[in-house]
């Protein structure tokens, strides 16, 4: 009896051991360094399935643990200290598509991986990885005249100092030195600044590769920071839009249609954000149906019906989300912004959450629906 | 007898502990964050005396040391932990003005100081801090008319990649649709990259201001990165120029000439380096001496007469360094190559050394005398 008890035991244990040594045989050792390494560096790598390797060298450490790992599951990747002294560990399961931040956490402190490129977010630099995706093509570096990515720092007497944008400007720009554009103004999510947009979304490269393509006609993209009011962790409920809504639309519109070859007006505008970039764009392109007449809220929420004092002047209100978002939302959203007569496209990233390669679509997405007249 | 013996010796032993203690006495408690600190971030900081404070938090550490220290003194800056689980430091002495990269080993691994930002330095993304210094104004972000910092993407068939580079265009380039401007090539040392010279160097703001000052006139510069061959560390006496000359001379200058407004001519032409950046100028504006008219060699070497084959091609050769480096034959290196009638300027940087301090005068000393007639 005891021994069957003791086998019946064994066997339960057993369950989850075979399991778990079944998912790491089924690793395929075609590991490659991400693309985001720094020049010259092996670790991070990833593999064809998704799955992330690290290895860290700290060989007097106690500890050093990675924050990526299988979402939904606490504590990341711990990594396993090897005789030459270095930490190695691979992700218990593959990582979604696409772009994604984490850091280590070494003997309690919080570090970057020195592999790894940093990306601004959550409110510092974070180190970056880059996972495959199926669709990869669309964001590439791609053989393809290339735009550019200019930096202005502009005057903001509201905020008493220059402030940095970046501005996209499509391959054509400098070939003519008299045809005008229409302009996205394209916010980022909280924690993150004006360099989130081409540095993780690869904005100007899907530019790039539209515009290449035939698929849309070119505009330019403008990027500042919209965190003004220096939300702090947790601050998010306190924000206000005020102080960005006034450099907006006082400051940086007005500079922009001054020294940029831009079509200055509301039927060649248009606002869009992420995430916290998208509660931004809801007021102020509500607060302000003058300035813009496509509205895009990715992963940023969602207008109602009575929002729009004046159908007349929007052109189309685009929103989207990853389908491991509220995508229900979204979709049932558009549907009744549309019943009420206003041009709204919803879209759903399939297999993404809140993270950068569901916007990376979801720019693609609304690049193709904008300035059509 | 013993006891003077003994009296001696903690005489002679404590005047080296008298002098550390009134070093220390001596530190004024006026620490504030340093200016490439990451928003919101407290540590580091500096004084008005150039000390330098740390805090990192890593409660389990062993050991945490910074590399920044006084120069000379190995083993940099070694941290105490406190009783919360933060480890403090200030360094032992003032540190020289300026821009200084460095990073943390903690408990034997190379991590950088999550409260600042990093810049790309020893072919590694590098924590960097800035110690005030009392000319600061010239490359400060002031309240005058700002130029651009354009990042583009140029073909390259000869490294079969698209490659990136930097063009800083000065404030009225986007007020006149026809103007034309003469064009400064110019290259980040070894381990650097085209970011350099603007991120560490702040090229485009000293730009700035010495136009805003009616000191100079427009001009572009252009950077890219000159490590086309991979240099790895202590691999610069291989380094071969060919792959970067066969960029810049048939790739880069080409690209810029048909894509900017520039006086595409090699008298509204130059190139200048620091250190590496130096070699590759010398080497190529000697290779190419229709390329370029004023060479400007940074820490970087010099010329000599002999070097010369036609000195009607030659407008201007500026050498410089810091005090600290061999300053003694950039002077008498200029007097040969003046005497030999050739239009030579030197200048050294006082007390600084091979460091961006130097480059940043240097810099602003050199576009003095760029483009002159």
């Amino acid at each position: 009896m005891k021994k069957i008890k003791i086998l019946l035991i064994c066997a339960i244990l057993s369950v989850p051991l075979c399991l778990a040594q079944t998912k790491q045989q089924s690793i395929i050792e075609d590991f490659k360094p991400s693309t985001l390494n720094q020049p010259g560096q092996e670790f991070p790598k990833v593999n064809s399935q998704g799955y992330a390797r690290f290895r860290i060298t700290a060989p007097d450490a106690k500890s050093v643990v990675v924050t990526l790992g299988v979402p939904g599951v606490r504590g990341g990747t711990s990594l396993t200290k090897s005789e030459d002294g270095s930490w190695t560990g691979t992700t218990a399961g593959p990582q979604e598509e696409g772009f994604h931040y984490y850091h280590l956490t070494i003997d309690g402190g919080i570090f970057n991986d020195p592999g790894t490129l940093n990306f601004y977010g959550s409110t510092r630099w974070e180190s970056g990885i880059e996972i495959p995706a199926h669709d990869q093509d669309f964001y590439a570096l791609n053989d393809v005249p290339h735009g550019r990515v200019q930096q202005i720092l502009f005057p903001s007497k509201s905020t008493k100092i220059s402030r940095r944008a970046f501005v996209y400007t499509p391959p054509d720009y400098d070939k003519s030195r008299s045809k005008r554009y229409p302009v996205l103004y394209l916010q980022h999510g909280w924690g993150e600044d004006e360099t989130a947009w081409t540095n993780q979304g690869r904005a100007n490269l899907i530019m790039d590769n539209l515009i290449a393509e035939g698929k849309i006609k070119p505009f330019l993209i403008v990027m500042t920071y919209g965190m003004t009011n220096d939300v702090k962790i947790g601050g998010l409920r306190n924000f206000d839009i005020t102080p960005f809504q006034t450099l907006m639309t006082d400051e940086l519109i007005p500079y922009v249609d001054a020294n940029f070859r831009t079509i200055p007006n509301q039927s060649h505008r248009a606002m869009a954000g992420l995430s916290m970039g998208g509660m931004e764009t809801k007021t102020i392109t509500l607060a302000m149906p003058n300035l813009f007449s496509y509205y895009g809220l990715l992963s940023g929420g969602t207008y109602t019906p009575e929002d729009i004092k004046d159908k007349s002047k929007v052109k189309l209100i685009f929103l989207s989300c990853g389908s491991f978002e509220n995508a229900g939302s979204i979709r049932n959203t558009a549907v009744k912004l549309k019943e009420a007569g206003i041009n709204t496209v919803s879209y759903v990233s399939e297999n993404t959450r809140h993270e950068f390669q569901t916007w990376r679509r979801s720019l693609y997405e609304l690049a193709l629906l904008l300035f059509k007249d």
